[in-house]
């Protein structure tokens, strides 16, 4: 199996170091913008060749592991190179507008539109990890769009990889993921600038910051190439969470000017069930 | 040495734990509100015997480890009780209040007051950890107050448990922990609350939940009951603090909403150092 992967960074290479584990046929090529990402990945054995647009008519499967923009033009050319047998898969963050780019092409039946919840704040090739994928949730948006027979390629390989399967259209995804995703990254990016800002005129704040600072601003680490992009395309489901978030920290901001901290209180308990439910999170 | 916890819950119990560790011949006395913690705390071994106040004139060591406000109330009291050679310190996360109220004990020279920032989003004795102050910052304030000898014996002991110590006073503490703990955890429930509110009309959304949320609204399992008077006490300071986080937020959705998505980049970009920051937290 030819196994080309287009950005071979934290999520292509775990598909990568995935692929590799489970089939032991698998040949896999690496396609990056970046020359010295593709030397590293390949130094790093997370893909065996380095390849270009040229070799894709010989691949069996093509992920898309780019950033969200990126792919608006990679995916369509991809599939103008790819053979009539070749599964082609993005993991993007988005996937209203990817739909709406391929949905004309004569090869939609080759695409299969993903978006494994996985991820670390990390990035690139030496972020990549054995097993990223294990007991996390892959999404499928617009499963009847694509040829049956690459519909079961794919399963079969997310389902060696661990993954669970969840179909969903893409306006739903893209305005669910919002509220899950994409605004625990600006909650985070906003606190550590909030926190930075202070800091500049009173040293050593950080010294007093712990465990818990440090989890809420995990994401903050994220890329801003991969990101970018994604708040783009997701503009107007990523702001109404923006406003709903403001307006319930708006709320808790003035009970506490009131004085009212018996519904200071009963905002936070009313939260803490969030512990049953994080439960069913990996 | 006898100690005394008063509060035998994650914060009270991890010093429990770690003093039996590393003094061999400590006596661990536990008081507590709640009577079923405490026979719990006994059950695990985090404490010896259950005691009373009526005991306190017996203490080589009082840990207060309990919430804020009800610190405000229990610390003059145990100084009222506790012999000349006793040392009495609290570990909570404001500090301002709490030295007022000490400020003209006839024994405040028995007082240290101490926060080690450490912690889990966990309560109650069976949250208590082995080592959970270890490589973790003691901030000790108003230190010149407390008697010399007892000032060595709480050094002895945090440095034994592998604490650093940081002296600062109440006011500089006050402001700069509402930035890198108490804020954390607003954002945290309300980006929380956020999701939950939404989730009531739409089924399912937390399958699509990642790790990266996960971490961002960990703290937001937290207790209402620790947390609601750390905020009514550090109020002025925690309202400046949201005050600037939501201008932050207010920001990015307003560069959003006008496509300003170069300057987006540059909101993540500039936050990202973050990382360089955060190395220096355990």
């Amino acid at each position: 199996m030819n196994v080309y992967t287009i950005g071979v960074g934290l999520i292509g290479g775990s598909f990568a170091l995935d692929i590799q584990e489970h089939y032991s046929d698998a040949q896999i090529f690496g396609i990056d913008a970046n020359e010295s990402h593709l030397q590293e990945a390949k130094e790093l054995g997370v893909i065996h060749h380095t390849a270009s647009y040229e070799d894709l008519p010989n691949a069996d499967v093509v992920i898309a592991a780019i950033p969200v923009d990126a792919a608006m033009e990679v995916i369509p050319k991809v599939l103008d190179l790819c053979n009539d047998n070749t599964l082609v898969f993005d993991v993007g963050s988005t996937k209203s507008k990817i739909a709406q780019v391929v949905k004309n092409h004569p090869k939609r039946r080759n695409f299969l539109a993903t978006h494994p919840i996985a991820g670390t704040e990390f990035s690139g090739p030496k972020a990549a990890l054995k097993g990223l994928y294990r007991n996390k949730t892959n999404i499928i948006c617009e499963v009847e769009k694509t040829a049956f027979k690459l519909q079961e390629r794919a399963l079969e390989i997310f389902q060696k990889m661990g993954m669970r399967i969840r179909y969903m259209d893409v306006v739903s995804h893209d305005k669910h993921i919002a509220y899950v995703s994409h605004l625990s990254h600006i909650s985070s990016f906003m606190l550590g600038k909030t926190v930075i800002e202070k800091e500049k005129n009173e040293r050593d704040i950080f010294d007093m910051a712990g465990s818990g600072f440090e989890s809420t601003v995990r994401l903050a680490k994220s890329s801003p190439a991969m990101w970018t992009p994604i708040f783009e395309q997701n503009k107007e489901n990523v702001i109404e969470t923006l406003e709903e978030y403001i307006s319930n920290l708006e709320t808790f901001k003035r009970l506490m000017q009131d004085g009212k901290f018996n519904e200071v209180y009963e905002e936070m308990h009313n939260t803490n069930h969030i512990k049953n439910i994080l439960n069913g999170i990996q």
